[in-house]
């Protein structure tokens, strides 16, 4: 197969994207990882296992079908593409997927704790708390099933997975890098304001509001 | 209207102050803003709003009047512009406006605590605690009231908004990205003192003369 | 003695990883080590005393016997060469030795404190927590001795030395500075973790699994 | 008085050195300075006050007589002059002395409690605890006396003056710089082991055997 135009465009800009996984610290050494669905095709593109962030090009980028089969591409592709291909599959409207061990986000699901929301960027871009989905082992589709379950119960579009690390989506890649950009943000702010003392609530309305005024007004139209 | 050399300036000007913001990690994504008052002409200029800090240019810095419209510039000003405006209606001595979520602050912000004093850094920059605000919801002057409601109590040109984040002036744009700054900077080095055991106070009368040398005798003149 | 061309590859590998100790933060000033075994030479080369990393070039790396001999090279070696040659005795398969005082992972040495396996990549790295070695004095093989004799004991390639700092081992110097990586993310992630409230341990039997896992599957095969 | 050429050459030095403070996150905005005595001429060269670090220049580091009388520079000199003045007039011997506000060092200071000493490194560079000097006005010697008192209970070139921040002596200015930047990594190391549970501590006999031989024995001699 000769990748398509659509294909060679998602892999520069999912190539360009894990940059900012390394500019914000969430990723170290070779961790961390991004997909993006490739419209129409049956497909996505995925970073390939264990490379280096400096060594990665948009050609080395593989190209998977949604059973996270390689298509395209000359090295293996990320250990946790089942979980990637497994939330193509479920969630149609999902465009891109990103994973990352960020500390502060993954501290608390270290702990299996939800992190409270508390702050009105918060509130803006997750709707509500960041919720925490069940433990579950690499190498079939119990990472993927704990995301979608998660997911499907929260207005979030990252979820802690319990002891492991985060996933987020959105209806692109640089949408899902901005929520897990977010999320390791607010699980910082989070967890230094609770290590001084008690949180302050927003109350639920508020949050309800904030959610709705950003997801509609927010940026550029 | 074609912009005057004054609105050029400015741009430039806040446009180079906004890698300030990234420069000392005050920022995530494309949160954040800074404006400056445009002596004279009734307008300020501030950042769009949702466009990342590596696509800002002097260009699309945006110019507003002092009731928050658009009457310069092709992208919509930031959603944070309304508080500006008030401001700079409020407080006419005030050139500058910044607003950043910076982690250390805010979690303070978070737990509805003002910052103690117990710096000499921060006696000289804020000549006392930097208080928190009233929660306030974004789209109305509620923010705007509540910041100008709270900096007339204080000398602090820093002030944590309930659950949301820092919002400082300045008699131009450089002296309100400078509060920004120190704010994290001394938040920061509070929430570390205070996480190891009781602070030591300084004595009121300290605060007052450290504030007053250094507003007339540091740097030059 | 001319050197081999495998010693001057290997200074040039040696060279270009320390840049990885400092992207990292993983040490300060003069501070850390990095080392690797010339294959069936019976020499080592290490990052000589004192010398900033700004100042380090291929050339400058040291070479030495496996009694900590300089062989070749203008300057002293690492004062921690002893610790180094020993390891490379003791341990015939380890092609690389790495040394930091990063600062969670020495935070932990600093209490006498292993840190707890609560992670799926420290599951997948070290296979269980990272233990500490004995409080020992630099200037003969006590350091040396401490780090071998904790080792034998885990399948951690990474060991926390009391009130000192990190060492770690790997195949070749690339892996057992991917190891000093890891060994400082996952302290902070668990140090973030733990003083927010109660750990959540993994099932023994699912560490052994996500190890078993990462060693024979993850990356380029 | 045109300047000789050992003024020039250390203007030269102190000026890069003034970059560490930036690389280590030392200083924010223009706060911090560094300072250097010119042998055998009864002078010192010291930061312009309130001058960003991104427009240092070595023209622009001035020079003062002992007493801290600006003698050749177009800026008025750090706010902290008097304080760098006293010390080179009560220590022959030192040749350079750094002031930071760095954030892990200044939270000791803000709590009056010494740094104990827990880390080999600490017991290498500074030979037990860093102590903290009196709370002091800056604008006359008080300063000065609080360092040169405390300094001279000490083996440590550094110490945390009450509620301030951190100021170091060496023998020359790369020397102090060297003190501040193991002082902040030391104050981050020991914040951290200590937030997490008691700190193991270190034989004050094994203190002072590992402080003997760091000063004798590490680096090129």
């Amino acid at each position: 197969m000769s990748p398509s135009a659509a294909v060679t465009d998602l892999r520069r800009q999912v190539h360009a994207l894990h940059t900012e996984l390394v500019r914000y610290g969430l990723v170290a050494w070779t961790a961390g990882n991004i997909s993006g669905r490739v419209p129409g095709e049956g497909l996505f593109v995925i970073k390939p296992s264990g490379i280096s962030y400096d060594d990665l090009t948009p050609e080395s980028i593989v190209v998977c079908d949604l059973d996270g089969n390689l298509v395209d591409g000359d090295l293996a592709p990320s250990s946790d593409t089942a979980a990637h291909a497994y939330v193509y599959r479920a969630r149609p409207e999902v465009g891109g997927v990103v994973h990352t061990h960020s500390p502060y986000a993954t501290a608390w699901a270290a702990r299996n704790e939800p992190i409270p929301c508390v702050l009105t960027a918060m509130a803006d871009e997750f709707g509500g708390e960041i919720p925490v989905g069940p433990f579950a082992l690499i190498g079939d589709d119990s990472i993927g099933q704990g995301i979608v379950a998660t997911l499907a119960g929260s207005r979030s579009p990252a979820v802690l997975m319990r002891n492991h690390g985060v996933f987020t989506v959105g209806a692109d890649p640089k949408a899902a890098v901005k929520a897990a950009v977010m999320c390791e943000d607010v699980a910082r702010t989070v967890h230094l304001a609770r290590s001084g003392g008690p949180l302050t609530p927003i109350d639920p309305d508020h949050i309800d509001r904030l959610y709705h005024r950003y997801q509609t007004v927010y940026g550029q139209r």
